[in-house]
This record gives structure tokens, C-alpha cells and sequence, in this order.
């Protein structure tokens, strides 16, 4: 058992002004009128325009997150950006939050982690350490993802799927008498799939301003069967280790929040885990694939929707790639 | 205090097959024979070529590290990458570390931490919460870095500064009777830098694909002025709390080990800070600002020159873009 008395104090959420609905997902692929809807069942994403930047939109998410927690950002001790995306090569999103939140002069310690879909997963669990050890009392956690910007539109079943958006979660220490915790996290990595999913170009390995490999090398490359295959052999097992280490079985959970990464994935992930309809949170409909921000979302929105209540159970859960599964059971 | 039992078990470094002296340096920037060498007080830096990625130095420094340390890559609970800057833009760069050692199956959890040039202090400090915590026993940090990627050779008072490769720890926990540990860490981040060294494009805020704001977009840009006015001001007193915090003195130190940001920024360090030639670990010489690699690099050079001993004081410190100033006491 990996027991801390670690809370969910406030959560927010960002969603950009533009909509992009199916129907323009159609015309944009050109592909038949209906294609969109049948393939992802999405129905709306967002995408940022004008003035939308993943640190404008992880500042407004923050804001909301710090008022549900009764804070400001003055409180917070450290604030850590859990994307898988960034905004500049250099230096952190995180700093961009900051500076966008006004705070600029506050010193407060910024940094980014990065594990691509459940960024946000693993900043949690590994920064709830810092608050259950008393180094940090508050942490300012904000996923914000502009997904749209490495669209691959010749590539018809991974363009549809993705949208823009941010979302936050300030963590604190529970009290001794609050059922709030986190219980236990079980994460791997197999990078057999690394390739799977990818953005090949723009690092240091295909510079950008360089000949790139292929001129798709700039936009997310995906492998659907490859992850699918794998991540349905790798699933049950995960899963066995993830309750054993809780000490928690499937029933126990009021709700999982997965990562929404497709209709396919999520179907996948109920089917083989065997959950219950109205456990399952699903915002796919109105976000997309949300890239980190889509689990801390998912929370936000079962919070908002009175899904769950204080001491609930719940599961957050998905693939990355990486490929990396990870889940988390929670008291929250 | 922040006192935890968090042992550096090893460390390892790689270095890139080409070398680039300053001479090289000079006639590229079309300067007079002399100059980078005047200026920069490299000497020679190198830069990777053909087979050499940020994954390939990152696994030779990685296994560098474990022997160190008397271990296999099977003893480890975490890899973490930390770089400022990043093989691809997706995955994270620990995932082809990963799997250039050959672990692709191993489901290792892996992640990259990004602080920029403190990533690797950033990094230690947040893991050694969860080795001190009993989650994970031991833990591979790596940092990797190809800054010649992202080189403007139109500004040469940076383009000479900077020099590819990696290094990479291992940690664990110290036992009882042992001295190790880590006894306080100082980070602040202060936003109204965040533009004074940054790469502006081939984020989301101006993807690689789209038109960029201007035609040095793709690399790093900096104002060394902006800088050091800033670092001047914020650096005595982030000392004092630093000291502070740790209960120790500037005399306690067997060894400061600065990341090597360029020699001005070094001799600033050691005036406002009144820290002894003796005391200073300069490894400028033949590496140059390798970025986040350059404090552990230092670290592994200190250990392999017998320039520090099991439980002496260590300060590792600098400062990153972001704007960040970083600072961490312990006891090797």
C-alpha cells in the first residue's frame, strides 16, 4: 500500500471558444457527411483561435481550480504543468501559466511533466509525495493541451478524435479525519510500442528547421491497431496488479474517470475490465481527446455533475503513449 | 528541513564523438581567430553526429550510471528523463532511453521533467520524496541533451556556449548509518524572464508546419544582459534562504558544483556568493552549457576526480530559463 493522506482541493476546467463539429470534421477530411459521428462519436471539439494558447487557457482553468479550493495563488507552493504538449521547445509551459496568471514576481517553483496522456496521472501521484511529506502544503497541477496544432488531416481516424482544452486540480494534505487519499498507483512503461503513437519531428532528433524524414513529420503519427493490440494484452494483467495493490475490487468504485482517448479505447477498456455502465465516465462526447488534460477533465466534471460525493472510490485510469498504462484508486 | 535519507548510488556521463573547438566555433561565426575562445572559455565542446541521438547518449550514460552503482537496469522502480530539451515532441524522451537499453519490455514507468537547464536538480529533488517514502527504491535520472540542434549561429555570444551530452544518476535510499542525504532544496521561479532565453517556435504556440514569427524561430535566443541583471538581483538573498533552510555556511562546501551556464554567469556566482577557486567545480573546459546534463555531469566528474568523498557537502545550484533559480544542499 502506497497510503497518503493527499485531497483533491479544487478542480477547473478550460474549454476554447471555437467549435469544431462533426459535420466540419467531414468536409475538412472529405469524406462523407455522417463519417465523423459514426467513427468517434465526439460530436463537438474545440479548437484555440485568436488569443487561446495552452498557458491563456491553463491560467483560466487554474483560477477556476484555486476558487473551488478556497485559495489563491498566492497559497500555492509549487505549480506544475502535466501536458503532453508544449507550448515553446523551451523553457516550461509551466512558466507561461505562471506569467499568465500574473504571477511573474511570486518565485513560485514551476516545472513541466511530461508522460504524454497521463501526465497529469503521473504529476499527481508523484507530487502528492512532496505534500505527504510536508515539503509543499499546496501544488497547482494544470494540464492544457492544443491538440489541433499537430493534426495529421490525411490521416482521417486520429484527426477526428482530438481537441483542445485545459484543466486544473490543487492538491493539498488531508486532515486526519477526512476519508480523502490517495491509494495506490500502478504505472508501466513498455516502449516496445514507442512508436505506436508519435509526433516524429521537431525535436532534437529531426530538428525543425532541418529536412524532416516525411512532410507529415510534424503531426501525430498512430498506430490504432498496433495500441490496441497491445494494450488489450497488457490490460487484464495490469489491472489484477493495480486492485491487488489497492486492495480494492471493481465494485468498489463509484466511478472511473479513463483517459477518453477513442470510442474504440474506451469501449475496450469496459469490456475488458468489466465495467459497469454508470461507473464509466465518459466526456467524449463535447471534448475529444483531450491528450493529459482529458482525466483531470473527467474529474472535474464528475465533481461538477455530483457524480461523486467526499470518501467516494474512484479509479483514474488510461494508456499513453509510450506506451505506458497507469491507473490510480483514490479516496476522493 | 527537509531532511531525507537519498543516496547518489552512481552517475555516468557520455560525450559525443565530434568535437568542436574553438577555432571551429570562430570561423563558423566568421569571427577573428581568437574570439570564442576569449569569449567562452570552452576550449572544445561536441556535438552529435551521425548515430548519436538524445536516447543513444542518454542509455550509454544510463548504463555508465548502474555499474556505478553495482546495478542492472532490472533493479530499477523509475527512469526519469530530465532534459530541457526533447527528442521528439511525442513520446517523452525516457521512452527511447527505455528502449535503447534494450528495456523496451522491462514496464519500467517512465517520464520526462522539464526545468530546463535545473531539470536534473528539479528532478532529484521531487524522486528522492518518493524513494524517501519507500514507493520506489531505486530511480534512473537522465539527462540528455543535443542543444547543437537548436543553435542560432546568427548570435554567437550564444551559439558558442553550448555543447551536447548526457549524464545520468542513480538513487536510492542511504542506509541509517550512513551520512548521505539530501538535506534542503530552494527553487523559485520568476516568469517576467520567461522570454529572456526561450525557443519562441515549433510548439503549439507556433507549430513547426506553420508560418513562424520570424526565420530564428527554431532556436534558442537570449538576452545574457536581461540575465544577469536578473540573476544579479534575485541571487544573494535566494543564497541566504538557501543557507537558511539548510543550516549550513558557503565554508561547509566541499565543493559547489554550478551548472555551467557560460563563464560570466560562473564568475558571477562565485563573486556574489564568495565561493573559494577550490570550492568551484568548472568543467566549462571540454563541455561547454550542455543544459540539464551539466550539473550531474559535473557531479560524476567531481566523483571520478576524487574531488569529493563519501559524506561531504555538495551544494549543486544555477539558474534556468523560466526564469528559475535552484539550489540544493546534501551530503554525498
Amino acid at each position: 500500500m502506497q497510503y497518503r493522506k493527499v485531497k483533491i482541493l479544487g478542480t477547473g476546467k478550460y474549454m476554447p471558444k471555437m467549435a469544431m463539429t462533426d459535420e466540419e470534421v467531414d468536409r475538412r477530411l472529405g469524406v462523407k457527411p455522417g463519417w465523423a459521428a459514426k467513427a468517434g462519436g465526439v460530436g463537438t471539439r474545440y479548437y484555440v483561435s485568436e488569443g487561446e494558447t495552452a498557458s491563456s487557457m491553463g491560467a483560466a482553468a487554474a483560477r477556476m481550480a484555486l476558487e473551488a479550493a478556497g485559495l489563491d495563488f498566492n497559497d500555492i507552493d509549487c505549480l506544475v504543468c502535466t501536458s503532453g504538449t508544449k507550448e515553446q521547445p523551451l523553457p516550461s509551459t509551466a512558466s507561461f501559466i505562471q506569467q499568465a496568471l500574473g504571477a511573474q514576481d511570486s518565485g513560485v517553483p514551476v516545472f513541466d511533466m511530461d508522460a504524454t496522456c497521463l501526465s497529469f496521472l503521473v504529476g499527481l501521484d508523484t507530487m502528492s509525495y512532496m505534500i505527504a511529506a510536508g515539503r509543499y502544503r499546496y501544488i497547482l497541477l494544470v494540464a492544457s493541451e492544443v491538440a489541433s496544432a499537430g493534426l495529421d488531416w490525411t490521416h482521417k481516424e486520429s484527426a477526428l478524435l482530438f481537441g483542445d482544452g485545459a484543466a486544473a486540480v490543487v492538491i493539498g494534505p488531508a486532515e486526519p479525519d477526512e476519508a480523502s487519499a490517495i491509494i495506490h498507483t500502478s504505472l508501466h512503461t513498455y516502449s516496445r510500442g514507442a512508436r505506436y503513437s508519435e509526433i516524429p519531428g521537431g525535436g532534437t532528433r529531426f530538428p525543425p528547421q532541418r529536412p524532416q524524414p516525411s512532410e507529415r513529420s510534424f503531426t501525430f503519427q498512430m498506430d490504432g491497431t498496433a495500441i490496441y493490440k497491445m494494450a488489450s494484452r497488457l490490460l487484464p494483467d495490469f489491472m489484477d496488479e493495480l486492485l491487488t495493490g489497492a486492495n480494492t475490487s471493481m465494485k468498489d468504485f463509484q466511478l472511473v474517470i479513463p483517459h477518453q482517448g477513442s470510442a474504440m479505447a474506451m469501449r475496450l477498456l469496459r469490456r475488458k475490465l468489466g465495467i459497469a455502465e454508470q461507473q464509466f465516465m465518459n466526456i467524449t462526447p463535447h471534448h475529444g481527446n483531450t491528450i493529459a488534460a482529458s482525466i483531470p477533465m473527467g474529474l472535474h466534471e464528475a465533481i461538477v455533475q455530483q457524480r461523486i460525493q467526499r470518501g467516494d472510490r474512484l479509479l483514474l485510469m488510461g494508456t499513453a503513449a509510450g506506451l505506458t498504462l497507469g491507473g490510480m484508486v483514490l479516496d476522493y
